[in-house]
């Protein structure tokens, strides 16, 4: 019997634990799911006999170190923030681990100390980062195993809601984090196009797009992501000219978002005065210029130079963003208020579905021909546990989990999924569960 | 005979050590100039019977001791982050201390201490901050002892060339540190406007502008400072309804300006790929899209809404920031060469004189009858080592030393020069240096 330890039962979970529970019979697993709520995680496992359900706090170094110690496995589903505290631990007692987050810098650091352990430190194998890892490496070793030269990547990826639910002007429910929703862009995104270094101010993001079209779910627009930059070395295509990262929307998105943007809405460095007696339309206005009898719709559309019956303005008066209801935070950012209007105007009704969305533009040579791939990915929710977003972030990390305990990834040390003996086996199994590219290709 | 320490001789310190020196046999003094360069000093003081030049390390605590221990009166004169570490010598040797920067945290924080040791830490007593302080108050209280009631106070100021020297299209040299002048206005600007908070985010604030005229010296615009609202508490007005500080440049600085910074060249975020084999040239295009034969030009003023005979683009032109020149500047950031760059350009020649100018409105009620005041103030630079920035900064910081010294400002603690018994006498000299506001009164 193996001993698999899931560390957090939250948000997103869903279809990694229906995975676990749906495979434990056959692989023999005991699976231990400890998260800081027993009724979450009571719920999710509804008494299955291969489960065990655990009131977990993961700053408690001493139950960490015990149940760690006892795992053959551990898949940390914790905030992104804490996992080099149960990496730590996994390092210490020789237990391989699984996360869908970004490597960070300790556990980065952890790549020789995980080695000498005989242990692998498994990340980025959600969706974004993930699949997208995965079938865009699928694809690059083909193209270079067959003499190609890659000379572009493109790669864009959206969590939307499904477009039978799609009824709401901007197109867009929250389907994730609706924080990162907020503050996404903020910084500088930097690529490389045609060998030339690309860099745009957050204030300057939302206008610089480009068009994507996915075959059955239409039309998309895509604005860069932060930093384009790293992903070459992470796919080993330090010479490549073209090297770009978006998040995709519905077209209109962007340029009624930057709006908000060049109002300085979305600013989360400095709190409001009095913000727990603001309306939503003194907040709005606090950003405008005074004038003694204007109204704030007038005001806004003359500083920004839109019309009032533009697209950007209905999907604004969608949100009630000009209402004299009271917001009611105390101490709050603009980046919080307008966080909190959102929440209410963009969640998923009940029965609603969301979707995930991905498209990489893969260019090359070979043999003095230029050639395109272009290879697209649309998931849909089944229901409201399992999400797309639950789906694609949950099954890739459980694949992940079973093929390191089967000892079919026998890799040790800090790694992503862009090995071939990675990626090749998670990509095959994901397929069974409706993750599927599909890829067309042409000369250009 | 008493011993002033001054630390620091550096920028705009030419006119504070001239007032010493000249003041120095009337009144029995004996000046110690520390500075870590000896030339600086030796050049400064011209062999004047009552100065001593001391080569100086700020961070050499015994020295710091030993100099500070023997002094009568210390000003700092250091960069603003050292003036801390003066400060604790100053209070354990109950020595009075005068300083012309913001009172920064570690400052505020030896209040009790200072008052303990019953001696006096005078900041913020240059010109901006300083004069500004010391010229707003003394309206401000005469208004309310006169029974009138502050409406509003809007105050700008602005270090520029003097008219006569005034020609390039930016109508614009650095007479101050360029560094600040490239980073001006980052984070959001605040303040209040008939009892409205208004915030503006960095990307918008100069395309926020008021026109200033000033009598003798022309048109300005101002655009908003950062924090104006922290000024309600220093002058002891938290009622009123209109609060507003701002810098001034002359008509069309700012929307060229804007320009930058709607490109992203005042970013300091971050290095860029290969500055050290750029073109000022391919710095402005890595912040454009890429196309494939339009020029840098077309693109930006495509990007931007402006046109190719624009005064924006006559006054890029005019930096040579499309030229072909290498910019040789390793691992720089785009603020870093865009300084470069700036300092080449927009340096004072040889013979140019700065200035200074700043201006007060302040709106109040007396009787039931509207009023205003509008206080101007023009210091235009005698030379090139006694600048407008030199005079206005350390005429003030002189003087208020020596008021300490003669026993005519008596306070104890951390100060500021908003009490009448500092800006009363200090202005009243002040004026002898040239330094007078002309005032205007007149109903609304």
């Amino acid at each position: 019997m193996k001993n698999i330890l899931l560390l957090g039962a939250g948000l997103s979970t869903a279809s990694l634990i229906n995975y676990l529970l749906d495979n434990s019979e056959e692989n023999n697993w005991k699976i231990t799911i400890a998260d800081a709520s027993l009724n979450l995680v009571n719920e999710k496992i509804q008494n299955h006999p291969n489960a065990v359900a655990l009131e977990f706090d993961a700053y408690n170094e001493e139950q960490m170190e015990h149940e760690v110690s006892k795992a053959d496995l551990v898949i940390s589903m914790l905030p992104a923030r804490m996992h080099h505290l149960v990496a730590i631990k996994c390092v210490k007692f020789k237990i391989n681990m699984v996360t869908a987050s970004y490597v960070g810098e300790e556990i980065r650091e952890m790549e020789e100390a995980a080695k000498d352990a005989g242990i692998l430190l498994l990340n980025e194998i959600g969706v974004d980062p993930g699949i997208d890892h995965m079938s865009a490496m699928e694809i690059i070793h083909r193209i270079q195993e067959n003499g190609g030269k890659l000379t572009s990547f493109k790669s864009s990826t959206g969590g939307l809601v499904a477009p039978e639910y799609d009824n709401n002007p901007w197109q867009y429910k929250f389907t994730w984090n609706p924080r990162n929703v907020v503050l996404a862009g903020q910084g500088v995104s930097m690529f490389i196009r045609n060998g030339r270094y690309k860099y745009i101010p957050y204030y300057r993001v939302f206008t610089r797009l480009e068009p994507v079209h996915i075959d059955g779910v239409g039309e998309f627009e895509v604005y860069p992501n932060r930093d384009s930059l790293k992903y070459r070395e992470t796919y080993g295509l330090s010479d490549i000219e073209t090297m770009f990262r978006g998040t995709l929307r519905r077209p209109g998105f962007c340029s009624a978002w930057n709006i908000f943007v060049q109002l300085g809405l979305t600013d989360n460095s400095f709190t409001m005065e009095d913000s727990e007696n603001m309306t939503y339309r003194d907040f709005v206005n606090t950003f405008l210029a005074y004038h003694v009898d204007k109204p704030v719709e007038e005001k806004l559309c003359n500083y920004l130079g839109i019309s009032n019956d533009s697209p950007e303005m209905i999907k604004l008066r969608y949100l009630d963003i000009f209402s004299n209801e009271k917001i009611g935070l105390k101490n709050a950012t603009p980046a919080q208020i307008l966080q909190k209007r959102l929440e209410e105007k963009w969640q998923l009704d009940p029965g609603d579905k969301d979707m995930i969305v991905m498209q990489h533009q893969f260019e090359y040579i070979k043999e003095g021909k230029k050639k395109k791939i272009v290879s697209s990915l649309v998931v849909k929710g089944k229901n409201n546990m399992e999400t797309a977003m639950a789906i694609t972030v949950g099954v890739p990390v459980a694949i992940g989990a079973k093929l390191i305990l089967n000892g079919i990834i026998k890799s040790t040390g800090v790694k992503r999924p862009v090995e071939k003996a990675i990626y090749k086996p998670v990509l095959k199994e994901l397929e069974d569960y409706g993750i599927k590219f599909i890829e067309e290709e042409f000369d250009i």
